[in-house]
């Protein structure tokens, strides 16, 4: 791509998960002209990610043609996108409920500070700079590990009374019935669709317990193994099922599937549409499942893109 | 309440349903002042239909301190918003489809004209004059012969891209699975919950086939019976869990129960809170399930408020 606005309106992203802090310097085009990562201090409480987060914002400066506009951070937790505060977090990131993002890294940096949840950051990379160029009700779907996603409103995120909103997976699901969910509660829809549940699934099927990951599990699958293909199936209807569910409730123009899963092959792509196709009504029947383009810089992109549509 | 501004800010409102037309001249406090109403034509086409709201539009003008502000409606259909044509119905107004309420009722009655879906319309009256007042995300959800709702973010309507959002009742549920559904799926939870779900749920658990109605076997419910409770008990629990489950999707402020099933007493309601907790993740469990408060006067009011919160 021309460099035609050398350091103009470029940002300093960060994706702040719960092994790696990836950064990137973007520009308002999407393109990323520097990055820099560093391994996330998960258990040595919020100083220490902090202090870890700023590094690799220095280090992105030093790569900058000019003066940032500022740092867009997706991370993980729950977080206020009004304030950048880390409303509540998982034990996954020790001591990090509570961590004021503006503040802390704003004092260090002297930089101003943006930010959103790493999922929320993902559907707005997506959304703006991905499968979601040129529509603005759009719904995002992260199948993977665990299953999220985020719903976009007039190009602008829906992040819920408590900006919580987008646990797209825990939804009840027919498919889920009696199967406990990673929150507690039984029968949502990542009890049998997540990367994980599919393997779990293929296990209760009586499945080789030497087949230890989902990966092989989709591969058994595409060979024609008939329990890891149950298993695949199973997951991707009841995904498909969900995604129809949710397109029924909130009309998105296009759902962009992400995740893991995402990349399963054909077999799962077929049978997630036919879950599609089972639950959504006809008026609704043409609506677009499409699969992420920009696998993990998405959210570097969408927590970048915070500085160039608010206030 | 006080006349301050007597005729400021008047609006016509019609609430257009299968069976009649509502009609009332309401104040920007929400006050109605005068009411009037005739019967659907809904067999002769939109013609027929146009004619009959332009003459309860006549009846209600005269009825107004001074010039109007415009006619809001709330109506049967999938209703565009921004041009208040109807984008597609069902059979239930046959030549509905199609009909653009703002050039045909407007060259009639020489009044602008603004409209939304009629349940959309309820949402808005509720969450801006009954239920929701003074919150700005909140979820409707009206269980009666069918289950439908919307989702207001910021205080808007969220319509989706087609203006097909908020079909509640056809979300994947495990209380459902195998039911057909009103769309032509099968297992979505108005199958289990509506008000005629309950009904049939009653008679396929061996209920006696006098009990004709769904009144009939929430009374009997109340009164004890075992098959009635259950069938009243899954019905509730089933809309609780959807409830839940679009909560952690879209995290309302509140979340209002609207339908004639939201009268069908305390047994009803305590298994519709309890479906919810089973359901909601933990950042939500303290999100309000509250019953609407406004009853058919709901839609009179937000086809009103279309008046005040538009440009």
């Amino acid at each position: 791509m021309q460099e035609q606005r050398a350091g103009a309106g470029e940002v300093l992203a960060l994706d702040l998960g719960g092994t790696k802090i990836a950064g990137a310097v973007v520009r308002e085009d999407g393109t990323i002209t520097a990055r820099s990562q560093a391994p996330t201090p998960a258990n040595e409480g919020s100083a220490a990610i902090i202090t870890a987060m700023a590094e690799v914002i220095q280090q992105l400066r030093s790569a900058c043609a000019s003066t940032p506009a500022g740092v867009g951070i997706g991370a993980a937790g729950v977080i206020d996108p009004a304030t950048a505060k880390v409303v509540s977090a998982t034990g996954t990131l020790a001591g990090w409920a509570g961590t004021d993002m503006k503040a802390e890294l704003g004092s260090i940096t002297g930089l101003e500070v943006r930010a959103v949840n790493d999922v929320h950051a993902h559907a707005l990379g997506e959304a703006r700079y991905g499968a979601g160029v040129g529509t603005s009700q759009v719904m995002l779907l992260a199948i993977g590990t665990g299953i999220g996603g985020a719903y976009l409103h007039d190009g602008q995120l829906v992040t819920g009374f408590h900006h919580v909103a987008g646990h797209m997976g825990h939804i009840d699901s027919s498919y889920a019935s009696g199967l406990e969910c990673s929150c507690g509660r039984t029968g949502h829809v990542e009890a049998i669709a997540a990367g994980p549940a599919i393997h779990r699934h293929y296990l209760r099927l009586g499945g080789d317990r030497q087949v230890h990951d989902t990966q092989a599990v989709a591969a058994l699958a595409e060979a024609g193994n008939p329990k890891a293909r149950k298993a695949l199936r199973t997951g991707a209807l009841a995904a498909g099922a969900a995604a129809g569910s949710l397109a029924n409730v909130l009309d998105p123009q296009k759902i962009i599937i992400a995740g893991g899963m995402a990349g399963a092959g054909d077999m799962w792509w077929e049978a997630l549409c036919e879950g599609f196709a089972s639950s959504t009504i006809d008026l609704l029947r043409a609506t677009e499942l499409e699969p992420a383009r920009l696998g993990t810089d998405a959210a570097l992109l969408g927590a970048a893109s915070l500085w160039w549509t608010q206030d």
